[in-house]
């Protein structure tokens, strides 16, 4: 992916991090991220059979976890000096946290988004000073969109297949281990691997007695399957609700789960949406698809969790109000 | 009120409670309440020109503060071998909360409301296991109502106008404390007063130099006028869209308002829909109109705030999704 990944390998000299690398993640952006607070309900718990701590990443700044990886790379591009212009592709959670990271940083962003992207998150890209270009809802319209941007001379910053992305995202479960005490579950979605890879190497560091599952919708269930054959599917026919886990995991990102994860449930989009008015219930709290999944995979998967302590990175909240899938 | 205040006393004798019996409140609720978390944003707080903390009570149990002053009364009747049925009257939030203290302690709760109350907080009430009696929605109607409720037997549990109440709601206060450092402003909503008298005897007590501020809709500013006139007023024509801030002042809480709490400023309609719609662009929280008067008060009274460190206690999250009154 060109300039920015010749010039910013890992300083290790590898692209797979390790735990070191995510806490000079967390030192290096601590001052631009929020510490997100875990929420717990006994209700709740009683329903699901479990204990369950929700890290609330949907009251991150930028309404997802993506901005704990876009400061990264940000960060990273200042400290080893290279300037300009910044650009990525996104469904809107990375793009909005790139355009917030790059404008703070007085950089301009160009984030190539699906024409069908939600409005909520169109607009907060704008709203942080990021230049949106649209373009056809495919993998390969959005590549073709953000090759063009490097051509003119903007470094990407790939949404999760990238080191640096990786380590702001397993900032999110050193804060977990401190709030947490003692987890027996680290439970995060799947979309292209940047979150779950990240929190599993900080998972496997900090409470290595854990394990570390995935949740996948069905219709975008490419990460599960690819782990099931043992080798990554570069294709897969995505149809889910989940607008923030329709793309094909990463190569990278695949590396570290094969070796990190213990396992990727998946769970149906009625899962998914029956979850969503669970959290508005209970919580009061409105997230996205991408996030409910991690609520689904407990509901549809009981006997994995039951009775254990179950830490779940709520991925984002940002949702289209008035485009509810559940009725509240 | 009958039964409840006769038995009830305060301990030491007063009804005006001091910081001990907040303390006492705080180590009481412990287990059942959620410490919230404090929430600031750069940006948000570039835009009001104050370094802005929001205590996100729109988090606690219940969505709302008002789970800490109930579970706070019902272990009170506990420790005084009180048994027996609870009752209320409520637009919402203090009935959900009583419902909820009452059935995780095995009593049944009577909450009379008037019916144009809240769907979402009529649906929440019956969840948590309270029994609803619609009445009208003028105060006498539901004075009325709570009347029979106790000739039946019931022990009342009163919304604000009492030191068990006020105790459990000044606990937030002393979290606030601990968790925001220096504080120069603390700033609340103002509805019966329970809030705010709770929260300006823990402030003098643990932040002397802060102010307390409180903030109160045009439309309900019987506080305000009370304040200005040296006397409480107990008629005012209520007409505002925060439907937890609807109630007179209460006698008790307005004594310690008069002694304690530096000013209470207004704010119009408009102000309360736009600072709601803000909190949802800033912090992807959906807050209640009620809670939103403290935002809109910064953006009415710039210069009351400009520059200073205030802690806003966001009282309450249940809105009706349905019908919010912004564009989100």
């Amino acid at each position: 992916m060109g300039q920015y990944y010749m010039l910013m390998n890992h300083p290790s000299g590898e692209q797979i991090p390790n735990f070191k690398d995510i806490t000079a993640a967390r030192q290096r952006i601590a001052g631009c991220i929020r510490t997100t607070p875990v929420l717990s309900d006994p209700r709740f718990n009683q329903l699901l059979g479990c204990e369950l701590w929700l890290k609330c990443e949907n009251l991150q700044r930028t309404g997802a976890f993506k901005f704990r990886g876009a400061s990264n790379a940000i960060a990273r591009l200042n400290e080893t000096g290279q300037g300009g212009d910044v650009a990525t592709h996104s469904s809107g959670n990375h793009g909005a946290a790139l355009a917030l990271a790059a404008s703070t940083n007085n950089r301009r962003s160009f984030i190539v988004m699906p024409e069908d992207s939600v409005k909520t998150k169109v607009e907060a890209v704008t709203n942080y000073g990021g230049e949106i270009i649209f373009c056809n809802p495919t993998q390969q319209d959005r590549e073709n969109g953000l090759a063009e941007l490097i051509e003119r001379g903007c470094i990407p910053i790939p949404p999760y297949e990238h080191a640096d992305i990786i380590c702001g995202q397993g900032t999110a479960t050193i804060e977990l281990a401190e709030q947490c005490g003692e987890i027996d579950v680290v439970l995060t979605p799947v979309g292209g691997g940047g979150l779950i890879s990240g929190s599993a190497i900080a998972a496997n560091a900090l409470i290595p007695n854990a394990r570390v599952i995935g949740a996948e919708p069905e219709g975008a269930s490419d990460t599960a399957v690819s782990l099931r054959q043992g080798k990554r599917v570069d294709h897969f026919p995505v149809n889910t609700i989940a607008d923030g886990l329709r793309a094909i995991v990463g190569v990278l990102n695949f590396e570290i789960i094969q070796a990190n994860v213990n396992s990727v449930l998946t769970v149906s989009e009625s899962g998914i949406i029956d979850a969503m008015a669970l959290v508005w219930q209970h919580f009061r709290m409105l997230i996205e698809p991408s996030s409910a999944t991690v609520i689904a995979a407990i509901k549809e998967h009981p006997e994995v969790f039951e009775g254990q302590r179950v830490a779940a990175i709520v991925s984002g909240g940002n949702v289209d109000i008035a485009r509810l899938p559940f009725k509240p």
